[in-house]
């Protein structure tokens, strides 16, 4: 099989990796980066290079767009273009519903999997990095079954589980697992910085060994700015019907505080520990 | 140097395991809850039980307090009625206004060790769980500055790093760097399962393998509920001032959504990013 990875970060050296070490295949790389794409040759990522992506993708059987989200759709249509009758292309950003607007080809297929993208670069790319990760797509009725499906087969090769999901859905969801506990995280690391400025600069240095809640709580703060502004923008009105929804439920819990209402804070907690126990259950939770 | 522990949880369990094995402290130990007095003694926390808080301080040079902040003033008030005119009595709840402002004796200084409290229980406790935290002191104009020299030296030879606050400054900067977490990551997982409900169960074992910011972020969600009920209640205002500025700080991210803001947005991020770290550089932020 040939593949062609249209941007050679962590996200696209990964899938080289797994695909040239698990599937057998033959990976072309592109990236508008040229010590991105040397590197990548370097790390055994890409068999080799292309400098245009119509070269890149001219003999693909499969091809994984993996640019940022602002840049992935151009991409994408540029990689149609050129791309052969029985290609399948692919994307791996993190919204869906823009991408799927902005395509209709019977030969494109949205995708996401769900792997750490905070670490950008070719660098940190792991053959093991798709491991198990769920990875959205999808495919829309344009989509021909025999795409989705011979891409859905590379996937499950590379470690990955394939789930066909809506783009509205998608979108809502990772406001609320994903683009939400970025925002929580920026916002957390502002509201100290301030507080410690506050309370004058003697705190700061005190504060070494503090609990483990602040720095879980913000170890997603400041991520690649280019890549996450372009998630922020592509998935605007699901991310601020996330933030409505989650001050609404602050402002329920002010209310508690406010009125010293402590069985309600206490039934409150036991909610979210129930709900907590819920999700880690489903594999999704903390510890799992 | 003759120690009390009032309540021999994980905190109480590891400050007996730090004083018997690093400071060659003789401890005694007193806990409502007879099972968890029978299992510090065989985990080797306390070298003997006491039945009454009175028994327990009798002899004792230093008295800790570590029941949950709600019955932590009522506990200190008990043990300094019993103990010693040279006896240094402290506590180790994780606010410090309302003890402060209750207890008015020259023998007692509030404290609040900055050591992973989420796991309740004796049977987590370590020689070690307070190597390098951050120990702070309330010491306010009443207390002796013997008192405080006394247990300023002890916290040194458990491996902690004594530092002095005022009362008000500490429950403030714990309603940002501690309390406002918690609820953040209470309110991530409420969110979280009301989308995965509103969106249908199939979704939810798809989730299995998502990226780390979710499972980070709400680590501490649920986290026990009665010390943490007691926390939220002690340290009302504070909170409520923090959740304010939050809610804040997320409208104006609304706004910058709404408004379709990248700059603004690649602005606010780049904002996050540097004051990670500098908070980084102080020890207090993440992968520290």
């Amino acid at each position: 099989v040939k593949v062609a990875v249209l941007g050679v970060g962590l996200i696209g050296g990964s899938i080289g990796l797994a695909a040239r070490r698990r599937a057998g295949a033959e990976v072309v790389g592109y990236d508008p980066d040229q010590g991105a794409l040397s590197r990548a040759v370097e790390l055994g990522a890409i068999d080799k290079p292309a400098f245009e992506i119509a070269d890149a993708v001219a003999d693909a059987d499969i091809v994984f767009v993996a640019a940022p989200v602002g840049a992935s759709a151009q991409t994408a249509r540029l990689a149609l273009e050129a791309a052969g009758p029985e290609c399948v292309v692919s994307d791996v950003g993190s919204t869906k519903r823009q991408i799927v607007e902005a395509i209709s080809d019977p030969r494109f297929v949205g995708g996401h999997p769900l792997a750490g993208a905070e670490t950008a670069g070719v660098e940190g790319s792991r053959e093991d990095l798709l491991d198990g990760a769920t990875w959205y797509l999808t495919p829309t009725v344009g989509a021909t079954a025999g795409a989705t499906g011979r891409l859905s087969l590379l996937i499950e090769r590379l470690g990955a589980r394939p789930v066909a999901i809506e783009p509205d859905a998608h979108d809502r969801l990772m406001a609320s697992v994903s683009h939400l506990p970025h925002v929580f995280a920026n916002l957390l690391v502002a509201q100290v910085a301030g507080a410690i400025e506050s309370l004058g600069a003697a705190v700061e240095s005190d504060l070494l060994g503090v609990g483990p809640s602040f720095r879980d709580a913000t170890r997603v703060a400041g991520a690649n700015t280019a890549i996450w502004t372009d998630i922020y923008m592509s998935n605007r009105d699901a991310l601020v019907a996330a933030i409505d929804e989650a001050t609404g439920r602050l402002s329920e819990v002010r209310k508690a505080l406010q009125d010293g209402d402590s069985n309600g804070l206490a039934a409150w907690n036991e909610r979210a520990r129930s709900e907590r126990a819920k999700l880690q259950r489903a594999g999704l939770g903390p510890d799992s």
